[in-house]
């Protein structure tokens, strides 16, 4: 888990944003291998409202973006919310996590559920768990990290690193 | 609209937070006299998605609070939207715009358009035409500015110098 001193590593850092826990894995591309250089999850007090909370996550995305130096962002793209209420408050907390990468000018890059999903285990319908083990798998992690969002964000860094090259053969074409 | 140099007056930045307009109003207590000192409309350019508009709103808000200084920030709280896509971009941009402020450890407070609708015109009824013919009346403005944004943002300032006498008496009691 020590990041890597080579400029040229491409370091990836994905999020899965959520307004009371938001996952963070940082991934490196060393050739065709992949390292989980960092993860964990970003929790605000539960006692802050969702200003609070967002300041919070701005703060402490800042700071991994500080220790980690990534070239590259990924999150996952967010269309439904259980009603206008929460989503009023995950957009408030998406945006307060991904600012301090807006604003350093690191490239963002989204990629919803389901190509994550195809990213990982080549079906859109797979299990939250079986993407879970597979991104462990992957990254030779040998133990789950909980919660769910630590995978989540890890798998979207994953799924970034696996679709960058079909982009630029796209790109090309 | 020359901004006080006495320490000791409140001036208070009113925002009405939109993910293609966000309008601000700044306006001083001088005893029972209130001042704009400054309003207007931030407009991202609408080339951007939501991530860069979020970013020129963040930007720009840190501007504000860098010339204005302001004591106290007033915000209108949002409940609704068309859509949940709708909604996580409103508060993506909401959150954009607050936190230069939740940074830098600006009191925020939070009013209802109701409550702005009330403090200003006395009644939840009021058309919109009402409250911002209302507000330049209060703070001097001859020509009512375009868009109602910038209206609505110096409507929440004012709300929330009105409402601070109460909230004070309220605390006392």
């Amino acid at each position: 888990m020590t990041v890597s001193s080579d400029p040229t590593v491409k370091r990836i850092l994905g999020i899965d944003p959520g307004s009371r826990t938001a996952g963070y894995g940082i991934v490196e591309e060393h050739g065709n291998k992949l390292v989980a250089v960092g993860f964990g999850a970003v929790k605000p007090p539960t006692t802050g409202d969702v200003n609070q909370r967002s300041k919070y996550l701005f703060e402490a995305f800042a700071e991994l973006i500080a220790q980690y130096n990534p070239s590259e962002v990924a999150v996952e793209n967010v269309f439904f919310a259980e009603n206008a209420r929460s989503a009023l408050m995950l957009g408030q907390a998406r945006g307060a996590a991904i600012l301090p990468a807006l604003i350093s000018g690191i490239p963002l890059h989204e990629y919803s559920a389901l190509q994550v999903k195809k990213a990982l285990v080549g079906g859109g319908r797979a299990e939250k768990d079986q993407v879970a083990l597979m991104v462990c798998r992957i990254l030779g992690i040998r133990e789950i990290p909980k919660p769910a969002d630590v995978t989540d964000a890890l798998a979207v860094a994953v799924c970034h690193i696996h679709s960058a090259p079909m982009k630029r053969r796209m790109a090309r074409a």
